[in-house]
Formats: C-alpha cells, sequence, structure tokens
C-alpha cells in the first residue's frame, strides 16, 4: 500500500529557487530555515495528520444526544496542531503566532490540508474569522476572544448561507436588534445553513460570524452588517457560561468530507442569542469578505493539496502494481496520465505559492494588491476544478481499486468537489475575474500582470522554441477573446459577457499557470546549464518536462477556448431548453 | 423537489424520425406501436424503478449472516420487471422474448438503466450470461439454465477479475479439472474478485460464467475456457440442492452503485464446486467477449442514461430556483451549462440508439458488424467519460444542494465513475480502437463510415455555414493525427502510437456525435421547412441548437487534441516521474 509522500523537493524549489523567500528580510530566513519548518511541518502531517484522513471519512460526524461528535481520532490531531505551534504559523506576532513568509506558511498549509481536508476545515474556519477580529475587531473582541482561539480552547465559524440565500447573499431574512443598554450588543435571530464547522466537540466554545440585518439596515448587500456570536455566552471572568440560544438541529449528508460537520444553525429561537458588532453597521459585507477572500484561497488549496497528494500515492501504486507482464508504469497510457497529473498539480502549486508571496510583496508595492485580486479567483476556481480532475484521474489510474474505498482515491474526488461550489460557485468567480477584476478596472491588473508574462516568454531560451509557440498562440487567442469581450461590454450585450465569463477564466488559467511553470523551467534550465548534476539534475530535468507536457496537453486547450468564445454570437437567452 | 422525467420527445425522434425504426420489416412495429412500447417502459421505470434510486443508494448491500442481502425496496422492482414482461424485451422468441427493433428495446433499457444503475447490473448481468448460453451453449444448458432465467429465478454473472488479473485477464490462476465419468464437468477452483451481482438475494440461483485453465490450456488468453457454475448445485428434478461450494466471504466498499453487490467469490474451496464447459476448449475469452461487448456498451449506456436523467432533474431545478431575484436559468452562465449538458447527453443518446440500430442493420450488410465493432469503444469510453462530466455539471448547477446526498446529484457522479473502469478502462478502450479496430484492418470501417460522415456533411444546409466550418477543421485535423500516428505505427515507434491512443479516441468521438447531431438537425431543419408548427416545430428547433451547441463547445476541442497528438515526437517512457 502506498504511504504518505509529498513533493518536498518542488516545493523548496518553489520556495527558495523561484519565489526567494528567504530574500525577504521581514523574515530574516534562510534557504535552510525554510527547509526546516518545512521538513518538520511535513513529519508532522505525516505521522499526526494523514493517518486520520481515511477513517475520518469513514466514520463521519455524529448526533448523539444533540450533540455534534467528530471522528475521535481527529481529537488528538487538532490538539498536537495548535500545541506544536503550526497553528500559529503565518500569524502575526502581536496576537501570538510566528511570522513565516506568506509562501512558506502556505506550503505548510498546503501540506496538512492535502493529507485532510475534512479536519483542516475546523481550524481553517477558526483562523478566517479570527482574522477578521484580528483586523476589524475593537479591543473587546481582540482580548476577550483572540487568545482563546489562538490556543485551541475555542473554534470559529463564518454564517452567510440561509435556504433562500445561497449564492445571493443579500437576500438574508437574518436579523439584529440593538439591546437597550448594552451598547454594541444585539439580539440575533434568524436559521443559517451549510455552516462548516458550525459545532463540534473539538472545541469548547465556537466563535460565530454572523451576518444580519439591523433594524435600519437597507435590502440587499449593503444593509448587512457583522456580528460576532459565541455557541456559549461568557461569564465574567472569562470562561463558557450558558447557552447563547445557538443551536444545531442538524447537519447536511454529503458526497464527502464527512468528517467536516455542515450544521443548520438557528440563531435567537428563545430570543435569547446576543451578538456583538464587529466593524462598522452595514459594513458586514465587507469585513466578511477578509475572510472570504482567505477562504476562497483555501479553496484553491485544497484543490491544489489534495491533487498532489492524490498523484504522490497513485506514483507509487502504478510504479508497483504489475499488468500485462510490467508496471503499469510502463504502459505509455499511464506514463503519459501521470506525466499529465504531475504537470497541473505542480502547475497549481506554483500558482498557490507565487499568489501567497504576492501578500508579501504587497507591502511594498501596491500593484501587488491587484494581482492579489485578479488571481483569487483563478485559484480558486481554476484548482478546485482541476484538482478534481487530478483525483479522477489518480481513480481510473488504480482501475478497479481506485473505486474502493479501501485506497482513498475515491474519497479525494468526494473531498474535492466542494471546493468548486462552496465561497461562491466557479461561474460566480469567473463573473468577479471578468467583471470586476478585468472591466471594471479597465484591464489595468491583467495589463500589468501581462506585461510580466510577455517579459518571461521573451526571455524563454531556444530550448523551448515549440512552447514559446504554443504560447503566443494561446496569449493572441486570449486577447482576441478579451477583445470580444469587452466590445459585447461597450455594446451593453452583458448577456454575450457573462455567458464568456467562465471559458476566459479558464483559458486565463491556463496561460497563468503555463508562466509559472515556464519560470521553474527556466530557472531550472539555467541551474542544469550551470552544471547541476545527480538527483538535482534529475529533478531539473523533471521540471522542464512538466512545462513541454503543460504546453502541449494543456496550453493547446486554451485556444480552443477562446475560439468557443469568440464563435458565439447568439445570445443563449433566445435558445429554449 | 424535482420529479422523474424523461427526454420522451428526443427518443421518439430518434427512434422514428432519424433511424426510421419501423420501417424494419423484420419487426412490423410501426409508429405508434414504438411509441406505445416506449411510454409504457417510462411508466414503469417512473413508477417502479426510479422510486428505488436514493434510497437503495443509502441502504446499500448487506451482510447478514454470511448473506449477501440487497436493499429491501429493489426486491418489488426487480419482480415485477420479469413479470411485466420488461427483461424479454428484445430477447428472442425462440427462448419466450418479445423482439423489438434494436434501437428500441435500447431506449427502454437505458430508461431504466438511468433510473437505477446500481439495480440494473443484476438483470443487466444476468442477460448478458443467457446470451452466452443462447450463443454457444449446448441444449443441456439451454434447457437447463435458460428457462429459469427468463422467468426471473435466477440471475447470472460473469467471472473473469483476479487479483493478479484485472486488466491482464489471460494472467489469472482459476483452474478446471475435468471429472472422469461425468462429461462436459469440471472441478472449478480459484479466487475471483470484483464480481458484480456475484451474490444477492434477489434471486434463488445464480448462476456463474467462470473463465478457469484446464490442465491442457497455454499461458495467456488463448489457454482459457468458459464454465457454467450454478451457485447452488441441480437436483434431478432441477431444482436447487446444496451448495456448489461457491461462497461470497466480502464484498467491495465502493464510491457508488452502493446496491450493486462487488464480490470476492471463491470457487472449490472444499474442492466440491463443479462446473460445466461452455463453447470449445480454450475459446473461453472469445465467448466471454460475447457477453463483454454487450457490457461495454451497456456502460456506455450508463453514462448516456444518468446522464439524461441528471440533466432532466437539473432542468426542473434550475428552472424553479430563485437568486438574484430570477430563476437560476436566467444567469446566462447556468444556461450555457444546461444547453450544453443537453447537447452532450442528447449526443450520447443518438449514438447509443444509434449503435444499436446497427445489429438490425447488420443482418443485412456485413460492413455494420465492422461499424460495430468501431463504435464500440466510443460508446463505451467516451459516454462513460461525458456521462461523468455531465453529471458533475448537474451537480454544481445545484450549488450547494448538489453536494447534499438528499437531492441525488452527487449519486450520478458517484454511480456513474465505474463505467469508465469495468469491463476494460477507457485506456483499454482506447488501445482496442486504434489497435484493433482501425491499425489492423488498415482503416477499413473507419474509411466506410468516414464516406457516409462526408456525406452527411455535404448535404449540410447553408443555414448552417459555420458548423460546416468546424466540422471541417475537425475532419482535417482527424486526419492529420491518424496520418500522425499510421506512420509512428509503420515505424514501429509503438509508444508514440499506444500514447495517442486515448486523445484519438476522443477526437474521433466527437466527430461521431457531432455527426449524429448533424443527421438530427438536417432532419429537423427540412421538418420546420416542411412546415411543422407549435410544440412540434419548438422541439425541433431545440434539435438545431444542440448541432450548434455541440459544434461551437465541444467539436472545436477536438481540434486541440489533434494538436496534442501531432506535437509530440517524444516517446514519454524516456521522461522520469
Amino acid at each position: 500500500m502506498a504511504v504518505y509522500k509529498s513533493d518536498q523537493q518542488d516545493i523548496l524549489f518553489n520556495l527558495n529557487d523561484v519565489l526567494n523567500v528567504s530574500q525577504n528580510e521581514k523574515y530574516g530566513f534562510d534557504i535552510a530555515s525554510v527547509k526546516e519548518i518545512l521538513i518538520e511541518c511535513d513529519k508532522f502531517v505525516e505521522n499526526e495528520i494523514y493517518p486520520t484522513r481515511i477513517e475520518s471519512d469513514e466514520v463521519g460526524v455524529k448526533m448523539v444526544d444533540g450533540k455534534v461528535i467528530v471522528p475521535e481520532c481527529l481529537q488528538k490531531a487538532n490538539k498536537l496542531f495548535y500545541e506544536m505551534g503550526w497553528y500559529a504559523l503565518g500569524i502575526s506576532e502581536d496576537i501570538g503566532g510566528s511570522p513565516v513568509p506568506e509562501a512558506l506558511s502556505a506550503a505548510c498549509r498546503s501540506l496538512s490540508l492535502g493529507a485532510n481536508t475534512a479536519w483542516s476545515m475546523y481550524p481553517g474556519l477558526t483562523k478566517g474569522a479570527m482574522s477578521v477580529m484580528h483586523k476589524v475587531g475593537d479591543d473587546y473582541i481582540k482580548n476577550t476572544y483572540i487568545p482563546k482561539i489562538m490556543d485551541g480552547t475555542w473554534g470559529g465559524t463564518m454564517c452567510l448561507t440561509e435556504s433562500g440565500a445561497g449564492s445571493d447573499v443579500g437576500n438574508l431574512k437574518s436579523t439584529a436588534k440593538p439591546i437597550s443598554g448594552k451598547d454594541g450588543w444585539y439580539k440575533i435571530k434568524g436559521t443559517k445553513i451549510f455552516i462548516s464547522s458550525g459545532e463540534s466537540d473539538l472545541y469548547e466554545n465556537n466563535i460565530h460570524l454572523v451576518l444580519a440585518r439591523t433594524p435600519e439596515g437597507d435590502a440587499g448587500t449593503k444593509g448587512i452588517s457583522l456580528f460576532v456570536v459565541p455557541r456559549f455566552k461568557l461569564n465574567e471572568d472569562g470562561t463558557c457560561g450558558e447557552s447563547n440560544d445557538v443551536t444545531c438541529p442538524s447537519f447536511e449528508h454529503k458526497m464527502g468530507i464527512h468528517a467536516s460537520a455542515t450544521c443548520v444553525l438557528n440563531f435567537g429561537d428563545e430570543d435569547n442569542c446576543e451578538g456583538y458588532l464587529i466593524g462598522k453597521e452595514f459594513e458586514g459585507m465587507q469585513n466578511m469578505f477578509i475572510m472570504m477572500n482567505e477562504a476562497r484561497l483555501d479553496c484553491g488549496m485544497q484543490g491544489e493539496a489534495q491533487a498532489n497528494l492524490a498523484y504522490e500515492l497513485t506514483k507509487q501504486y502504478v510504479t508497483e502494481r504489475v499488468q500485462f507482464r510490467t508496471e503499469l508504469i510502463n504502459h505509455p497510457d499511464i506514463k503519459k496520465m501521470m506525466l499529465k497529473m504531475r504537470a497541473m498539480t505542480r502547475g497549481m502549486r506554483s500558482l498557490i505559492l507565487y499568489t501567497s508571496n504576492l501578500f508579501d510583496l504587497a507591502e511594498n508595492d501596491e500593484k501587488y494588491h491587484d494581482y492579489i485580486g485578479l488571481l483569487t479567483p483563478i485559484c480558486k476556481s481554476f484548482c478546485s476544478e482541476q484538482g478534481f480532475n487530478v483525483a479522477v484521474d489518480a481513480v481510473q489510474a488504480h482501475g478497479g481499486y481506485g473505486y474502493c474505498t479501501e485506497y482513498g482515491m475515491e474519497q479525494f474526488v468526494r473531498d474535492i468537489k466542494i471546493a468548486t461550489i462552496y465561497e461562491g460557485t466557479n461561474g460566480i468567480q469567473a463573473v468577479d475575474f471578468v467583471l470586476r477584476k478585468i472591466l471594471k478596472d479597465e484591464g489595468k491588473a491583467l495589463r500589468s500582470i501581462s506585461e510580466e508574462i510577455f517579459k518571461s516568454s521573451n526571455n524563454l531560451s531556444d530550448a523551448f522554441t515549440f512552447e514559446r509557440g504554443v504560447f503566443s498562440k494561446a496569449v493572441a487567442a486570449s486577447q482576441e477573446a478579451m477583445g470580444f469581450i469587452g466590445k459585447k461590454a461597450q455594446n451593453k450585450d452583458m448577456n454575450l459577457v457573462l455567458q464568456s465569463c467562465k471559458d476566459f477564466l479558464d483559458l486565463s488559467s491556463h496561460i497563468i499557470i503555463a508562466w509559472r511553470l515556464m519560470e521553474s523551467a527556466m530557472v531550472a534550465h539555467e541551474q542544469i546549464e550551470a552544471g547541476a548534476s545527480g538527483s538535482d539534475k534529475e529533478f531539473l530535468e523533471t521540471k522542464i518536462v512538466d512545462f513541454k507536457i503543460y504546453c502541449s496537453q494543456y496550453l493547446v486547450q486554451s485556444i480552443s477556448l477562446a475560439k468557443s468564445i469568440v464563435s458565439v454570437e447568439d445570445d443563449f437567452a433566445t435558445y429554449s431548453l
């Protein structure tokens, strides 16, 4: 049976050779310390997180005496995650964290997330909620909640969705009424659904961030405010007291992430639920977006991380399993499938780590904020979808065994799928990408990043003549598609624009990923030319292969996406189903 | 909640207007009787089969006191399926069946299969096993087993796979030793795995077709023979007697088709398992292929049928669910997704029904046998894969609800996936397609069907100028790819050939499906020109849309598949993982 394995060499290559994170003076990390942290994290994930993956899926979340109980095996893993300092990694020092370069923090998060996504959502959402408290909370919030969250005693959630308000958050019905004589406090009333980690026995208290409308709030998203609503009220001494009238009558039965409790939560059934306003009134959506943007990147990482692990496990399987008198890997169709899986998973990794690194770069250059905005829907949408596809291929390469639960391959397919849906469906990401991130700023961010891309491809060595050709064609095709979309937008043919967004997002994603793999291939090429040898050279050669495979197998498809876009002059609304 | 719905109008359009099955004099069915049978079948499926779909998935197969128990709800459905004559539909009269045009029989099978694939495997494999008995069994077999199978008392299976012999059947270890003094009978010994319907309480006895090697059998597939091995030995009077030493120690826990028992079967642990040789010794593989070819078409149908149902249910959901103050269907991205799903599902249907119809045509023209051979791997591989993709889109269009088990959408994803693996993985189908079905007969069948395709596209009206252009480009690209593959084969660069098979299969599939949708669009176009009106006209217009959407959204991709093939001159075996 295949054992846990990560692609350490490639992660470190990205961090140290492509992104040069150790050169960021803010952290003062040298190459050796980046490596040390990554290896330590990998060991922890291998020993404590990965062994829970299949078991926690099989056991799933249970409702026992009205309480939500997570699989027992997660208790120890979660506890150690905090105790050994992995939760604190990448969090700022003022609240007790251990700052490290953002890309290193992301690499570590990716390891633990890939090894058990369902579990990772508990500390993941907690971190997101804490991040909002840290950024917009007042001293009361910071002093009351953050220390208990940092040490793993309390968890956190984000409560947006209601049954009539899924993608359309602005349609929510939950209300918040000021409590007279209790400044900042409101009575919260409403029912939220699809609340990940909504209840669990992993934490003593759960601190919910709840979107609700105050009496003066207008209809739509602009009238919504955000509230901190603890599951249990706090006593004077800060310990947990009586119930805050937050109940979980049930949770969803889902395709995957069985160990993650996706709860229905009732707030204020007994009119006794109290929440504290966080940030300004009516700024709920934008404050929630602090958390949501992080969650969107995490969605992409869910695809990237699980795909990477699925690839590593499958690589072992096809190298061992013999059919027709030779190992599976010697069958050309399987070999090609594996090369494509690797190119895609490493491509996604290079995008995720590049994007994470932008958070550090953005401290000194505003334009990187725009890059993050532009790349967030790409990371979320493309990596969740392609991660799913890689997992499907992992099942396929395993044959009948891939379909059986025992090998854990089909679990990747089931677990990844949700990432294409939650935190804004991929369709919504595409609209965000084209309308808000491109058309709204008149293509400024897109043009700026395109210039960097052109610079790279102009520097491409002659060892990559074919790839340069495909790349140029893909870029030209995407410019044609963008021109088409821009013209339709100018003519107010908004349906034509909207029905093209998803293809344009995918097309742009292919180009961006090919660009990141191109950068890696160029570094690898230089290092080989400079005399790299032995296992280093072998690894560097795989980086060149990744780029070649991506160009011939994936990038080429982006051209047909462009052709699909520009060939449709009919508004699909005029077609009947 | 969405209710069961089939695309009756499109099925009848295919049968009566495109394939003209009522003109086949062998059956003497007029248009009205084709319609009547289809409608009756649809009612049965709606009332008896569909209601078991989600329940049987949730309950799953159980092992109780060493016996395999299927979900209770399947008992009545399965019984009625036989009693009401649906099992007998399409089976020849000499064994008590009700012959109908093959395409009509396929359309009916598709309805019941889509409504509960896991259940359908019990009568489906039974039918396959019976078909082998009918075609190559001697009178003893025919008289002893077929009547009890026809009336639903006994079931059947196919037993190929062993733990070291998955795709590589020739590697099997099961043995058969002649029993002296009992002519035709052998002692069977061995362990088979992944045996669908291997045991169940749906039938009193299970008649296994088992591949095993006789003492004189050579290594590999050519030394394998086929045996009829009943689960229970038969008494003199034909009733079930003692156990035939066939036991089921366990079954697999799987991603989907939870109601289908995927069994480990031990034959002859006590050296008391007796099997009867069916067909000639050493001809086991070719006789099993009678069943396997049917099963391969059924795999394709599993994709096609479930995708069609998933589409119909999703159509209802997106027409009802309101987000952002309008039904989902009014959002261009969702509309496009639905149009693509419909074009693909109807495209698959048109391929499946066309291929089924060839069985009737082949009685008078040998070339159609070659068409069936050529199209079998396309049906199996492309429809299982694209059916899966449609199901994934159905989940996506449902948003969070699609991920919850309650709506039954994620079940389609889980249930369809197996069809890309069993009965020969899709990778193996691709090798069969290129090596056996094209290169081996020097492209005869491919050329012959291509001529029909050219004839259609030459007749294409000027209403389809854009589509004609895409179609020509796709055909030209596929010819270039075939030329590339042919040259590599000539040069004995077999790895280059083998690593291109799957893409070439997909590319050919796109062209074939586009051709079938083109034929439909042309018929629809003529009928509209001839004055069709009202709801008929509305339907006919959707057939034109299907073809247009297929061309602009899917066929265009086949061109990039061709580009991928011809751009790779490296043998991937030279690349390291």
